[in-house]
């Protein structure tokens, strides 16, 4: 193991410094947020920031950068209070990654990186029709983040749409049964496999699997 | 597809619904963050809800529940100032998940889940050897999160511990080629392998990867 400290870091050239650093959280679920203005321009933006906030009141949450590529999710989410998570499925792992380029907000990433928005239950946000897991969130807060100038945007869930076969006796989403893409850093997609679903841990109990998946499946 | 609308999901059990909402944030990095207080009492806890808050000023943040099982470590940050983030090896699921059982405060989660801690730099908050890439991180603030009273907890990186063979020429560490463990929901761990690192995308570019990986690795 190397020892890479502080210094070191300042040191590391801006590029390779932010894939260092973007390295550093593993594995993270790749999304694609819609969102679209007041003149219902649509707009689409990978994000791989999602981050539960909380279930009861249902809460997610996800770290936006105010002068980046997603400025103008940001500010479609502003005007709106409205905005949609989709999980990318691993299909469409190549289309997802395009809608990180910068296009006009004229353009939508929708038509450029080949998805079909979805309009339903007078939900005022695109939903992605090619994903399998859909969510559609109000905004309840923006927290600043004064460290670095970016933004924890936290929405409340309103709806989900998801096969209710892949929904559990417990209440848990099979993700894996949906083919999703997992994120390292800032390019590169994964997918995954489920080695274990353990038991609630107690103390006085030594770990124990309710089921264990088949490593080849 | 079945839509799951807010009043369906209000009217939802405690835990169906805690693992219902968990799951929806899809693939998480399972981490350990490891703590002492000011007597050297020492608590290690899983937490899925590290994000990437930004790469300069290197900051990563989580998640915490101030009234749960992770209160030790909360209050250990809070009185040091200091905590470690170590990636969860696939090797060491089932121990990482126990350390998310209640233990008494005095009762140290790295005896008690089988990981051994590791002091490294004069940095007061342990490590944990067995996993394959360990982050040192300094508090740099604690935003509360008033729509459900938890609270955001960032830290500034103050030293990295990782293979460097691992470490690619643009600064990406190659999560996969460390063995770490995702995890969904609230239980379910899961290893993942790469598809495939995509080049920066571009407007007037199709989606190009730079590097496409073997299926079956």
């Amino acid at each position: 193991m190397e020892t890479i400290d502080a210094a070191c870091i300042d040191a590391m050239a801006q590029r390779y410094r932010a894939n260092f650093i973007n390295s550093l959280s593993g594995y993270k679920s790749a999304n694609l947020v819609g969102t679209c203005n007041e003149q219902q321009q649509t707009n689409l933006a990978i994000i791989s920031s999602v981050v539960h906030i909380g279930a009861n009141p249902p809460l997610m949450g996800m770290i936006m950068r105010p002068h980046t590529v997603t400025r103008d999710t940001l500010g479609n989410i502003k005007q709106t209070g409205l905005f949609t998570i989709n999980a990318l499925p691993v299909s469409h792992y190549a289309n997802g990654h395009q809608t990180s380029a910068r296009y006009a907000p004229e353009i939508s990433e929708f038509d450029e990186a080949g998805f079909t928005p979805l309009w339903e239950n007078d939900f005022a946000a695109p939903f992605v029709a090619e994903s399998p897991l859909r969510i559609a969130l109000r905004l309840e807060d923006i927290l600043p983040i004064q460290a670095n100038n970016t933004e924890l945007v936290i929405g409340r869930i309103e709806l989900v749409q998801v096969d209710p076969a892949v929904i559990t006796e417990d209440g848990t989403v099979e993700i894996a049964s949906l083919d999703l893409a997992a994120i390292t850093g800032l390019d590169t997609y994964h997918q995954a496999s489920p080695i274990a679903k353990m038991a609630y841990a107690k103390a006085d109990n030594p770990p124990t699997p309710l089921q264990l998946f088949n490593a080849d499946q």
